[in-house]
């Protein structure tokens, strides 16, 4: 399959990129597991093989390492799938430093007051796909874009409500006027932010992974709490969810070929694939006969004669777990994957993905929290086996049943992977069974939400 | 402002069409008010003055014609924002013919069943801009459009399931597994049928346009009954709602240069306006500070140093009501404006908008209607003064008065528009008043929802 047409509209006036740098190699990312399972018993955190000896161990924090809010973890590579955990997770509190704009005329910015001045919390899971490399540089990097970000703009972060300008300096007197007609929120702020970072996140993987010659790319799902809110953000096909006594709710949508497939056609107006959609692929026997298909304008589907070029291979191919963009990637949204290219081809994939994530922002201080409330952060392998229904169903008997523990949101990190790994388990599993790396994420809100309530 | 860019940009290779075209003209579409006005009493439809001697009147059918499902239907001309009511209405009952495969092999249609084979309602509004024409021209030929489009593929609309092919044969044995695993139900091809009908309208009112030298364009909000589902079609700023006794739920969302900003601002890659979004319009004492904007790509709000190429025009001017695409048109969906250009410049509008209605479903035989379940759907004048918690309050207070009058539905839409008349009124206007043109449809949904019940 040649590149032609991609190459003249993706990558125009230039030779393909070679597929080395010329200088020299840096030395490649070296393989870890997230740093709070350090120090934690056998190998990287407490592997919990002792009911299970025939499976796969689920490795958690020790004991003794408390994590932000008391949150859970807990992590399962995958069935051989790959030698190394492709997941990586990331969290800590986040402080943010505030700069002041200086007294003089030239607008400098003078960091009057290095000590942190508005503090939050982060917590971060990465799938990654074609290798460990992106997702372990996102889990050391994504945290530190954030913070420089939201240093950027701290002051609109803390203001009653942002100024037009960030100096602070009205131009027209009516700017804060026309701020609050846009109805543009300190939690915007927060949420412009969020999406640099992962821009910036994605800047940085891209030539670390060139300068030493390694490849791949990840997902990324964030929860940030500031201020009494949690924001989420996401990119790609990890999920997060809120679970209380008598609702489940999402709090993040998947990017996949399936549910961005509107916008990814609109970017392909001809070449060697077909950008419309079919049932299945199309074959000769097909040619003449009016087929179910839809376009990128279409949420509904029509009928259409077949033509020659409709059998061209699909943008799109495939439903559900199987679909794949341009037959190689399974998400839409994510870090890195600068030099991913269709197999046999030099067509490039990044054209087609974005690195901006959606964030949703959960108002915890308007929540009346209790004991019981948690936000369950996984990636793709737990709801792959398990509906948000069904992981509520675990969450709320399993807290029901373990009030006392102090360590109930790690055990229950635990037993949410231990369900995904079949009847055979002895676990309230419903006999589905992943193959795949799980990572999860139990965070309590409830202490969160009554330090807030005040305000 | 020249042009120069945005023709390079959408007019590839020609000139400028001309203004007028060089064959003959066809005379002017005739301005007219709904079918169903005619022959009720003074002017069209029964002018309602009595009781507010000094105010618009308000028209609506006669007492002794019946609309479809006995919906009520009332309208106002604005207050001579324009010498035409811009609005238009239609319904009536869409006939539905059954085309079936002949038996020879050439597969050619044969009308074997020539009468009706599936019967569903229809009401459309139609708010015009820049003329009447093209409203009149949507109301005249939609519902012709949609017809001839789900005559086409009725077939998969009446079937269990869409076949693959339309003319039923197999050419893979697991096609009907395909067309399971994507999800495909016969809704989705009246939705695609729905679509198709929209763009149709859209060619017929440009070349008709065109032949008469007239301009314009129309948003357009249509719900067609069929096979005990209601779907409403939604293109502009129109709007319909469900109101039941303890609900209220919005049917159509609006689409106007804020809802579409991210879908506008990435057609707009360089050029005499900047895509980039301000809280005002920027001006030379900005330059160099650092201001909140927003990008295509950003649902939050950031901070970026002003350069020159800031103070351009902005594609996207103003907030709410007064928010202009290229300072010119107040909705990004519709139908018509073919020839629209920016006041003073050769720049098209057309390429901006988008034909296409998002349509959604509501499943009447799933719900336990009641007898004051009501659709209410109306042109923006309404919704300009009225939010949707306000016309349910006026609605369900309104119905619970008047269980017996077998001409309440009429009645009740005649009372919405005289609460858009503010206080003085004498009716439970809250205040505001609307000098739009107003056009209002109350469909009960309870005798439908009975009939097919027993599906």
């Amino acid at each position: 399959m040649s590149a032609g047409w991609f190459r003249r509209r993706f990558l125009p006036g230039g030779p393909l990129p070679t597929p080395r740098p010329p200088g020299p190699r840096s030395s490649p990312v070296p393989y870890r597991r997230p740093r709070f399972l350090r120090g934690s018993g056998s190998g990287p955190g407490t592997a919990d093989t002792s009911r299970r000896p025939r499976s796969r161990p689920v490795h958690s924090p020790a004991r003794g390492r408390t994590l932000p809010w008391n949150a859970g973890y807990a992590e399962i590579i995958n069935a051989e799938k790959s030698e190394f955990n492709e997941d990586q997770a990331a969290c800590g509190k986040l402080c943010i430093r505030r700069s002041e704009l200086g007294a003089e005329e030239d607008q400098e910015w003078l960091n009057l007051c290095p000590e942190e001045f508005l503090t939050g919390h982060y917590w971060a899971l990465f799938d990654g796909h074609g290798g460990p490399a992106a997702a372990i540089l996102a889990a050391n990097t994504l945290h530190s874009c954030l913070r420089r970000q939201l240093e950027a703009v701290v002051e609109a972060v803390v203001a009653a409500q942002p100024p037009m300008h960030l100096s602070g300096h009205c131009v027209c007197p009516s700017d804060p006027q026309f701020v609050e007609e846009k109805g543009i929120r300190a939690e915007d702020v927060v949420i412009g932010a969020l999406e640099s970072a992962f821009q910036e996140c994605d800047e940085v993987i891209g030539r670390e992974l060139e300068a030493s010659g390694q490849a791949g790319g990840c997902t990324a799902l964030v929860a940030v709490s500031l201020q009494g809110k949690l924001y989420v953000a996401n990119a790609g096909d990890s999920r997060a969810i809120l679970v209380r006594r008598d609702e489940v709710r999402p709090l993040s949508f998947e990017f996949t070929p399936e549910t961005e497939r509107q916008r990814i056609q609109q970017l392909l107006l001809a070449g060697e694939f077909t950008r419309l959609e079919f049932p299945r692929r199309l074959k000769g026997d097909d040619l003449g006969q009016k087929v179910l298909f839809r376009d990128h304008h279409m949420s509904g589907w029509s009928y259409k004669c077949v033509e020659k070029s409709d059998l061209k291979y699909p943008l799109i191919h495939g439903q559900g777990r199987q679909a794949r963009l341009l037959g190689t990637l399974a998400v839409s949204r994510g870090l890195g994957d600068h030099q991913l290219r269709v197999l046999d081809t030099n067509i490039q994939l990044k054209p087609f993905l974005l690195t901006v994530p959606q964030v949703t922002v959960l108002e915890m201080d308007q929540l009346e929290l209790q004991e019981e409330d948690v936000v369950v952060m996984a990636t793709d392998g737990l709801w792959d086996v398990l509906s948000n229904e069904q992981v509520a169903r675990l969450v709320q008997s399993f807290l029901l049943r373990n009030r006392e523990d102090p360590h109930r949101f790690l055990e229950l990190a635990k037993m949410l992977i231990h369900s995904t790994q079949g009847m055979e388990s002895g676990h309230t599993g419903e006999g589905q069974m992943s193959y795949d790396d799980i990572s999860v994420f139990v965070i309590p809100l409830h202490a969160q939400g009554q330090r807030h309530s005040g305000h």
